[in-house]
């Protein structure tokens, strides 16, 4: 069977980490990524040969091009779109739409700006056959992979609140440096009627504060149950997601910082998987609640990859987030 | 009438607040404070006329002392005891104790070192005649000056997470420098038993997490009440409150770096009351929901000042907080 | 004696002070301020009764407008311009030069844009008559005012390294997080020879790196001097300066955090004298070396006042710094 | 020919990454690692299958123990010990000495507790058939790499200004949070000296402040040379040596933040040669300036392993070196 072919614009966090994973694919093929313009992470794909589209045409780069956004389009069975924040709805608008591209965005697009918000575990089967899917934001991931764990249980109700890193590690120019900014742009944040977007009979509520740290978004999670649920079950639901990992206590990672050298430890700095301290996980009568924190650059990683073969009807959902699992080493 | 008086021991970052705030009483003398070492806090003191006692006995230090812990004691009709945290514990058994001192504890001492708790909102009445009685932690009483607001409007329940700024703007030596750490020790955290203190018969659950800033901690709150309620109804009980205030959405401030700035311009650099912005107060079926912020170095200051009135059965309740509220410059 | 009109244009960090300062100014009346948008700091003018113009016409503002810009102009015989970086030259160009307005700059601006650059120790003569005149920036006035200093002791040539906050306490949109940044637009960064602007004669190399803390500036100097310099002599001439203050070693003072707490228990959160540790100064053959930390905020405060007198000629040097002194607080 | 056999005293920061280092070398053995407690590096080392030794006897851990501190030596041909600061010194004292253990030391401890401090370019013939080698600390390896490359010039001397990261990524206890604190100890800083113990002839002079970043060091240089160098002959130095690396503009790496982003893109997260902006180089008459990032995590691992061959004897240096930077990835 012939490879997927995989275009990916926009080589940033999340461009190049989804380059990264579906070149590990076994079904899969890196047709090549858009530059913007040269910087570092352009350097090191020319350096390991990915092809390099330029996103703008008659740019010059100080590395070899391979052609324009319409070249990488026409070669690839799929875009997947990682544009900062509200570029994907322009390219959507000027480029994908017009040539008849089926694309994959990001969670920095409106939901309407698709056809489906897309999460693995939630509703894989909803892509199919779409041309624009979104995958959800890393919060909204992050919600969504550990309340669909607890779903067996019975939920009535879900109450959030996300303490937000305020810039990822490589932005040096945003802050704040010394300050906590609660979000009230919307109340409940935008973070619950996201996450509505996967689980639609979802019950939730979510505010959320920015905090002067690049690390980790940190979640804490106070689920209301039908009926009073065992601390066990609880656990043992969380334990059996691969995408979720429970962070013992003997391992000696009280905050965000540890848990990203552990990461780094584990072979490649990312932390796909949402992490969840046992020592933080308890029930009181029909509330279970949690700490939960969630590594902004690749929770949505396998995400994508999903998303990939479930617009493409190449593999089904057990199948596909098991290839997933295997190759991007989520145990 | 006699003037009461004050003594206060450590002069540190609640200690020096309350020192001045005593200063501002009509009814109220400062015998003196303790010096446990020199520093910049002790060279200002000295400097203003304030006298200082020396906390360990035969210290020398380069500006002059007026006696020993034991005098200061003897010459008070009631101690403040601002000393680090179980400090205050140790000085109770050591000296209050055993010497008959009437005592004042901050919160980092726990609720059974004294009598009882004391929030002047509710339960100024209950301090009366005790010996030793603890004025609760900043953010305790933050929680409770917002709660007891809305009481009139039937409370069911209370649910909170507090982000917590990880050390004061003084304190060069604690971190985290960009992590997030969630507090584990105890689930719910110990903030909303500690409310409980005050306030007994609320149904409260908290979780709190520490965050790398050092302006003031910020507070998700999301109220249940018995019936729902206007939003009209929140909004004025909060407006009510002389030791809440809240924030116009026109007045650019939209973190703690500029709410903090904004205290330095009325005055003081201190913020002794609740900060809650208008803009994140909301109501949604029986569930209210706001953002509150907590200036961990001064909103107790009130609280003792009030406290010593309501020991030594001096002034009653409303009378107290108002001289208090006018002293101290809260609207 | 008729007082002088001083009108302040732009009421952010500096203009706020500045007016302030000029408040406190025997023979000086404070004509107005400029609003360009509300926000809590024309909230307290308003509250103050300073009146207040708007910059831009028919704007809408919660609190009493007086005039426009023009009418400030007008009714002042000085205008201290204290607009965001660049924005001061263009209301040069657009209003003072046209209408004839005798106007102070600030650092933020180049040293073209006006007749002469300022620093009171250095070149308080200078200043006179000209209607252009550019007080140094924070940095700037911090190295001027500690190399004039040394100058009777014979300077060959200094270098420093600038260790800059990133933003200020109040800004919380600026970064970085979590970095360092060397600043490599100008090696020698622009602040040596900016300094050059106020002490033409002085040989000065100077680096720059912005650091995440919103506190202080801080500098590292070695001066080598033409002879080899005793360092008791040093330390005379530092102490004599009223607008440089030595910490104590027993101050108990490691880091701008402390400090920065010493200036508001003084009084008013600010430090407008350049704080140099006695402990880290040294001096090795004919090289002398020190730490001192700027208070960006508020160093050029006194600066601004004296450029005032200097301008219009209403008062000499000496008497103008020393008025200027008392007013502020500088012992 | 037999391998030299390895063993690992700490396998925090330092250690777990010199471990990895020995484990692709083609002429070393890991015998194994000290654990002295559990946590998460131990918990992957197990994982990986590497033996750990326990260092405190009869201590519990949840992985495989296969001996103890004095089994490890025992089987050990040499001991690189990566304890705490001052750790080192109390190890040798107690168990080196007396057991007659060839052991690695790192910067943390003093120059006085070895017979001899180590730097690959500078010093290696020094380090054979001592029993007690010192592995210069990070900053110190960072210097003495370029001023080492530089020495063909001719240098008269250095003066450096070290902006040191106060905690390490994994630290989450050490502040400030908000602060810049300059090192005033000692004046110059212990890094000039430190210097010398590699360079014993070179002119130094050092100052070093800590701020709030977790990153990397940052170095000002400021060289002066006996005779007016070339710009290019400078940079041609510079290029030269595999242990730095120069960033070139186009590479859009302004601070240590995309500095770090890039090691972590090039495979390991860890950036173990000095990195040096091409932009911030220059020369101005006889002295030659630049910024250096140093990456306090990893830069003496290399030195670390080319010590181990030094003091066996078992390759000279120009060998050495390069095996270690062709297995370690330095270009």
């Amino acid at each position: 069977m012939d490879k997927i072919k995989v275009g990916i614009v926009g080589y940033g966090t999340i461009g190049s980490r989804v380059a990264a994973a579906v070149l590990k694919q076994p079904d899969m093929a890196l047709v090549g990524i858009t530059a913007f313009s040269h910087n570092y992470r352009i350097a090191e794909a020319a350096k390991r040969s990915i092809p390099i589209y330029s996103f703008v045409d008659n740019a010059q780069f100080p590395v070899p091009i391979k052609g324009t956004l319409k070249d990488l389009c026409k070669a690839s069975d799929i875009i997947v779109d990682c544009s900062p924040k509200k570029c994907g709805a322009e390219n959507k608008e000027k480029y994908y739409a017009p040539w008849g591209v089926k694309t994959i965005f990001q969670g920095g697009e409106k939901a309407k700006v698709t056809q489906c918000s897309f999460n693995a575990q939630c509703n894989f089967d909803e892509a199919k056959e779409k041309q624009f899917v979104r995958v959800v934001s890393c919060n909204t991931t992050g919600l969504a992979r550990t309340i669909m764990s607890l779903m067996p249980l019975g939920i009535e109700s879900v109450r959030t609140v996300l303490i937000r890193r305020a810039a990822d590690p490589n932005d040096s120019c945003k802050g704040p440096i010394n300050a906590i900014k609660p979000e009230m742009k919307d109340i409940p944040s935008h973070h619950g009627p996201d996450v509505k977007t996967v689980i639609p009979s979802l019950e939730i509520f979510s505010m959320a504060v920015a905090v002067p740290t690049t690390l980790m978004h940190l979640h804490s999670l106070d689920i209301t149950f039908i009926a009073e649920p065992a601390l066990a079950d609880v656990i043992a639901l969380l334990e059996k997601n691969p995408r979720l990992v429970l962070i013992d206590d003997d391992m000696q990672i009280p905050t965000t910082a540890e848990l990203m050298d552990w990461a780094r430890i584990r072979g490649n700095s990312d932390l796909m998987q949402i992490a969840i301290w046992r020592k933080g996980i308890g029930v009181s009568g029909r509330e279970a609640y949690l700490f939960q924190a969630v590594h902004q650059e690749s929770d949505v990683v396998p995400e994508n990859i999903d998303c990939i073969r479930a617009m493409l009807g190449t593999m089904g959902k057990e199948q596909s987030m098991a290839v997933t699992d295997k190759t991007l080493g989520l145990k």
